[in-house]
């Protein structure tokens, strides 16, 4: 733990109240080529972007995330925050620090995270974070002062892009992760956390959870693009989360036999992208019949060459379902259908479960709460499930949490192409404004 | 063109006549355990191999090509052999330089490859080169002296690992391809051929045909290890190819549209990794229905983030059938259903021929003198058509061409499993010796 930014109490811009009335903000009457100007979020959003794609690539302990760390301190030192870094990389910036007055009152703490998947949106993550600054902002301008610590947090490696655990940072926070794991995951250079970590100049040593953190916050309220495109259809701008779907990743491995493309009879050959196909299709049908999700979107072909049979293939399967039961009878009946698929083609499958979210039903007192806040403040906000994870959902089980989402009128996520309008983000942090006055200034 | 290693005429090591006897050579009572322990060959087999896999990685213009050429170097000048480099980065090592006597009777050249696949075998190209002075050690033992000029070739960049069309040295040395056309030509990782060359110390700009050279070539024999698996069951350590199926690869893009993998509705979904998989049975089941292969062996998955649907799917199908009608019916069936399965998810889907070799039918003058030269020898090969393309079937085209095959017991290609015994590899030398002895000694 370190203070990274002492700093002083010093306003910073605020959001203009003008800009996106509330009834644009909770109809579809949005402007589709309004993006946000809020300053924060323009001073954001070059780092990281891939100028071919529009994707961005903040991953864990990169060059790129070491730069929105930077942005993360500035913006907290325009605000007179403290900045503090926890044991696991986690970033905390603090109106009033917590723990000034033993057995005071607990800490209200929003966030989210600034890392990305591979050609990422500007959105997921960072909308939250620039929102936790601006609504800070609007507080201050109303004249709020929190009666209790208020932080913004950013959780490390949410997206698990480099080293394949989602919600690295808050799963070792609250210790769903031992050290000894995460110390074992590598990247796809092969490099490994700890490595990664001393090289972004982290103690990797001090990794691990943080009990008595987590002891001095009351609630944590996470703000998000929305995921999909639930709220559109319904003319609204905000909404609040009623769970998340439980949901994992598996790894599967096709082990078969490298040969000539040319020259090996069809039934001589043990080719392991064969089974990788059926199980492709065998997901999306398995999916549909079951009411749930699931995807692959990764996979390696080995050693990749155009006129031969594959020694090889590995890929990633996302499973998703309302229930554990569901997605239960939704994996078995996807990993059933590989096993016999490679056991046809004479490939050898295996396959490991490589992270898993029970479902998350979020704290009903502070969603009521949270409700109550925004609806003194005439936004009229849905309570909706989602199939996205969040370090919102690892928290739940040691701290209420909530969630607002905003609006994603394509419900395009995880793509360059993700986006929310500018009405829609003022309204955000309107909404998020109003939360933690409810929460932390009274 | 330049004389790498002029160098004085000194016989090589032999080939010890005692190993293998011609009973053994000729039936299947191999010995599964004996590697070839010639010195040239064991003086080769450390270059370009992957310690992990035990697969080769030799691909054109690299530091491990640029061994193997030291290698071919070292190995002519030992046998007072002179070596040149052509205008395409092909090597020649001469026995009698050919034009030396203008007008006089055109070179008998024998040779193969250096560069591998992705994790190749062995004995894919080298067993050729290696043959090639361990036949001439053998002519000069039995105190034979041509009457022609006798070369060793080895050409360049065969499997098209790197650049992605096989028989590069070859194709540029007929013509097949157009210097203009290879310029244009990239790697994995952006680098254009040219670019290539220059690094390796090669005149990129000196590509193209070279008539007056292969003017001056009266015949070409190749010896390679089998691909597939036909001389084992019949007994035979040698074969003769009768001809190369027509064969070709093209590239087809599936183009969908990244999204969460977690929030997006299966219906809304453009996810080109379903196609792709459709794609890749519908392969299998054409190549049944058709009686030739198609095979996709290489997939790029982008971004390739285990949470996101695909942005896009790239990959390269192997097709190859007995004749040219049976190929264009199987890849239009493979086609059609790639574009079909496209359509139904909402995929955009192109394909582009990237390379073709049509059939090639061996000169059957020089295959009956090539046959009757090994009955001299007791010596009794079959005839057999192979699935895979050869610098031998490229220049068919233009002069007369014959293949010897090595038998492959296991069938194994394009893999780090591939093999043949010492004592098949002992016959295939005295067989290549045999029929140089018939085409350029008398």
């Amino acid at each position: 733990m370190s203070a990274d930014a002492p700093g002083h109490p010093v306003p910073g811009p605020g959001v203009d109240e003008d800009k996106g009335a509330t009834g644009a903000a909770n109809s579809s009457a949005y402007d589709p080529a309004g993006d946000w100007q809020h300053p924060l979020w323009t001073s954001l959003l070059p780092i990281g972007r891939d100028e071919a794609t529009g994707g961005y690539r903040r991953y864990a302990f990169s060059a790129a995330e070491a730069a929105c760390r930077d942005w993360f301190r500035a913006a907290a030192a325009d605000r007179g925050l403290v900045t503090e870094t926890d044991r696991n990389g986690n970033l905390w910036a603090w109106w009033a620090p917590p723990g000034a007055a033993p057995g005071g009152p607990g800490a209200v703490v929003t966030g989210s995270h600034l890392d990305s998947v591979p050609d990422g949106g500007a959105f997921d993550g960072p909308l939250g974070v620039v929102s936790a600054f601006a609504a800070i902002d609007l507080l201050r301008e109303r004249g709020l002062v929190p009666v209790r610590p208020l932080g913004v947090a950013a959780f490390v490696e949410e997206e698990g892009a480099r080293f394949g655990v989602a919600c690295l940072g808050s799963r070792l926070l609250t210790g769903v992760l031992t050290p000894a794991a995460a110390a074992g995951l590598t990247d796809a250079d092969g490099i490994g956390l700890p490595e990664a970590m001393t090289a972004a100049g982290f103690d990797a040593a001090a990794i691990g959870p943080e009990p008595e953190r987590l002891d001095r916050i009351a609630a944590y309220v996470e703000l998000h693009i929305e995921q999909g495109r639930a709220l559109e259809p319904i003319g609204a701008a905000i909404g609040v989360a009623a769970s998340i779907w439980p949901h994992g990743r598996w790894r599967i491995d096709f082990t078969g036999r490298a040969d000539h493309a040319g020259t090996t009879a069809l039934a001589d050959r043990h080719d392991p992208m064969l089974p990788y196909a059926a199980t492709v299709l065998a997901a999306r049908t398995a999916a549909a019949g079951h009411g749930g999700r699931a995807t692959i979107g990764k996979v390696i072909a080995e050693p990749g060459g155009a006129n031969a049979i594959c020694s090889a293939v590995r890929c990633w399967l996302d499973a998703r379902a309302p229930d554990a039961a569901t997605l239960d009878r939704l994996t078995g009946a996807i990993l059933d259908a590989a096993a016999a698929s490679a056991a046809e083609h004479g490939v050898a499958m295996t396959s490991r479960r490589e992270s898993f979210t029970p479902v998350v039903d979020f704290d009903s007192g502070l969603r009521e709460r949270v409700l109550a806040a925004l609806a003194a403040h005439g936004i009229d906000a849905p309570v909706l499930p989602t199939g996205a994870g969040h370090d919102a959902g690892i928290l739940a089980d040691q701290l209420p949490t909530a969630m607002l989402f905003v609006r994603n009128p394509t419900g395009v996520s995880h793509a360059p192409g993700e986006r929310a309008v500018a009405a829609d983000c003022d309204a955000g942090v309107r909404a998020l404004a109003a939360v933690l006055e409810e929460l932390a200034c009274r």
